[in-house]
């Protein structure tokens, strides 16, 4: 069941400008990259580092002279996505959190966990398990945030789309994962690729760690959590945006899909009280 | 010229709780450590994990059921800064940067650098070397922001203290920080203790990452920068929070204390176009 | 059933200045002093004048030299709240609001109702009498948002004080008044004196214009709505601070008591289905 | 030297709504309106009420089941603008105020000046003389706020502004008033139309009380003083939007335009040491 993906971009360059991108599928265990391309225009003499940053792969583009960069981005992944019973993971306290974890907890850019103990505990504090907390989290943004393209920005964190109540897949993930941390759950933002999502699009869900493994939420509803397909994990999106241009660099054309002959998305019924762990 | 640093903290405990310290001094190549100590009271059933989270030393402690806290730690520290013409320094384009450097480019929870873009370009866009720019930021924020205990929280971010114009030494860092990132200068968030500061306490200032080395800078100029003993580094203080308490407790005491017997402080008038590194 | 309000107000004057007080009762139909005093301390050189900016009575007084102003204000003042069966009182649409009400449809400095339209359609939007929305709104707040003095300050606003679920009544006033206007309810700040409050002080909360008449709402419960002695009506707490000081002053000490031989309060079970109207 | 203004507004009606517009000339001593004609179109079944609020003229339009609202606007007005050399106007302290430029000292909902203290002080606090406060921080947002169409929204105050360092000429008004009023300057939003601006269309500036006289600023320099033709006067544009509806309707086309056969702009180096006041 391996999905394919194909990523087009194409930025009008305005001056000579360094870009990051994040936008390669991660390498791991539980996620193969069977065949994968990257290609940017001829003309561009640009410089390509394959980066490591935390779980990140980052390739840093400098245009030079080029008016126009073309990205092409084409890859085969298998990922073998596991679903586990809530009931059946163990709560572990603070004090024994992985080490890995703990930045997890701590407030970031979007997603102001140190302003909603309050809230976070009135809302969920009487649920007894983490991953429970999390699922009434992801079905509280769902029922809650209306998803309304244009209404936030580059600037918007979690706060503001708590009192705004709407946002994309970004300030979803970013209020799943300031509600989780004020709850003291380690929460991380997942970007990635998600098969037959529509439309077709880069996305954004959150994972939390409970019991040393980390189970991921999608509090928009669109993508399956089978269909996942991850390219960077981070505190937010500022450590996972997809672009980050030095420079001056106008995105002109951006084709992406993600695609499977024979995917069988997982819907929410069959997950009841069972949580999906991308990675083992 | 070795360094006597003293801490005792009191906690009132309200009910069992965990509690993540940064206040161990990091073993560096230029920051020795002669001899540590680090205790807590008896009847305290703790455990104590040294952790590493990049740069970091954290101690996790279990207070179980006891009802105070008491954590005493000494350490003999021998640093050995550097100084180094800011001319003789080759900026580095953002293209060239070194990896690790880069994650300290992004927006964090108390450093807002997305919103500056326009504000840093104005003020700083025209001085010609990422130096001598991040001593002008150090400069304005002096010139501009007092120094005003009690008036932030620990909700405040950099934008807030560019429009309040006051705060203390952990806002002037993160202002500090998001000008600097945004001018692509990485930079970051440095805790430590402060050889001679009055009153005696622990502090904060930045650093950033110019031609592959990082320059320390303290927006409050309280402390002089051969004086400095590094806890923690981090994207902003979310990162290096002394202490991140999971349950409750009140601090109750705190005593600070870094001396020298033969301290000869750095000041502003000797370090004219020179900038300090804290490390090779 | 009369009150006696005695208030005394010393403030340290550190350089002459001059302040706008707002804490004379108003004088209504349906609100009457029957004997007021109000004096300041003999040195002082000041220029009272009595103002009424909308429906408030504002005192000015001048400190000149003296380093301390000392006021002392007491006033008998007899009231005749009403109280209206909400299903009787016509709603009005927007397009018939009294003209004096338009204003209060607005947002201002603390009530930022532009924001919450979503928020409160979502959670209010399906009751269909304003009353019972303003109601409702009164109850969500006590249940949700945590009475906690010194965590908000004279920045605080509705959003934030959604936010973070804590504040004092000034705070509870402003999210009644911002939840309300986003529903197009019209919406005031009310602050007063509170017979039998305890502890004594100021107090405020908010006010709704339906059907032409104004109903009082307290969302912290603290006072009887029988209880309240009007100072002063505005948008939010910018319109009705206690006191607006233009030059350096403390205030070292305050006294506030409103006390009745015979006040019966209303209780929140004396009330089902009715609301309160302070003037006819 | 009458200017001749004609306004046409067409939008789509979603649901049967009520709008308040604020699109008429006020009619002063020193602002003439010699023809005036409003009409909207014939289907719509609506009610017209003048208001006055404040200063301003409201009128009410209730669509009822029309699917479009057409309104055109023609005015010829004639103004008298004069000019007074700023060292001839009187400073009066706060104590002498007007007391009808009593509230245009407080917050408002997008003039946040009671976070502004500092901040002006530092910039401002040293000129002498209110109105050459007022024209320094004029002339210190045009130099250092861009103006950015796109970039701001309704929900955007000063504060936010003073960050960004962009906005448009409603941005630009509400930084002006800030910073006048956290000096202690009453400062009001003007709306209105501007002879010969181009684009052409609805304007916004700020006028500061001094004297007893309201003097104009317009920190986006994009119209000529004398040109100004007033629709109202507020705190921020909370008081003095051009349409606040309440239902649901979409602006589909504005055209506007403000012309004189005979207009001569005043332009800055005619005003020298001189401050405008439209209204004696």
């Amino acid at each position: 069941m391996p999905f394919q993906i194909q990523v087009e971009l194409i930025y009008q360059v305005l001056q000579p400008s360094t870009v990051l991108l994040s936008l390669h599928a991660l390498s791991t265990p539980n996620q193969q990259l069977i065949q994968e391309t990257f290609s940017v225009n001829e003309g561009v003499r640009c410089e390509i580092f394959p980066l490591e940053i935390g779980q990140n792969r980052y390739v840093r583009v400098a245009t030079g002279d080029q008016e126009e960069l073309k990205l092409v981005y084409e890859v085969e992944v298998e990922t073998h996505p596991d679903s586990q019973r809530i009931r059946d993971i163990r709560d572990v306290p603070v004090g024994h959190l992985p080490r890995v974890a703990l930045p997890y907890l701590f407030p970031s850019r979007y997603c102001e966990s140190d302003r909603l103990y309050r809230l976070a505990g009135q809302l969920f504090g009487k649920i007894d398990h983490p991953l429970a907390q999390a699922q009434a989290i992801s079905d509280w943004i769902f029922q809650n945030v209306s998803y309304v393209p244009g209404i936030s920005n580059a600037s918007t964190g979690a706060c503001e789309t708590l009192v705004e109540r709407a946002g994309v897949c970004r300030d979803f993930a970013h209020l799943g994962i300031a509600l989780c941390r004020a709850l003291s759950i380690p929460a991380r933002y997942f970007t990635g690729y998600a098969c037959g999502m529509k439309p077709q699009d880069f996305h954004a869900c959150f994972e939390v760690c409970v019991g040393g493994d980390w189970f991921v939420f999608d509090p928009t509803r669109l993508a399956a959590p089978n269909g996942l397909v991850r390219i960077a994990s981070g505190r937010d999106a500022a450590d996972a945006s997809l672009a980050t241009i030095f420079g001056a660099m106008n995105l002109t054309s951006m084709k992406v899909s993600c695609e499977s002959s024979d995917f069988q998305p997982l819907h929410r019924e069959d997950l009841q009280g069972r949580a999906v762990n991308l990675e083992p």
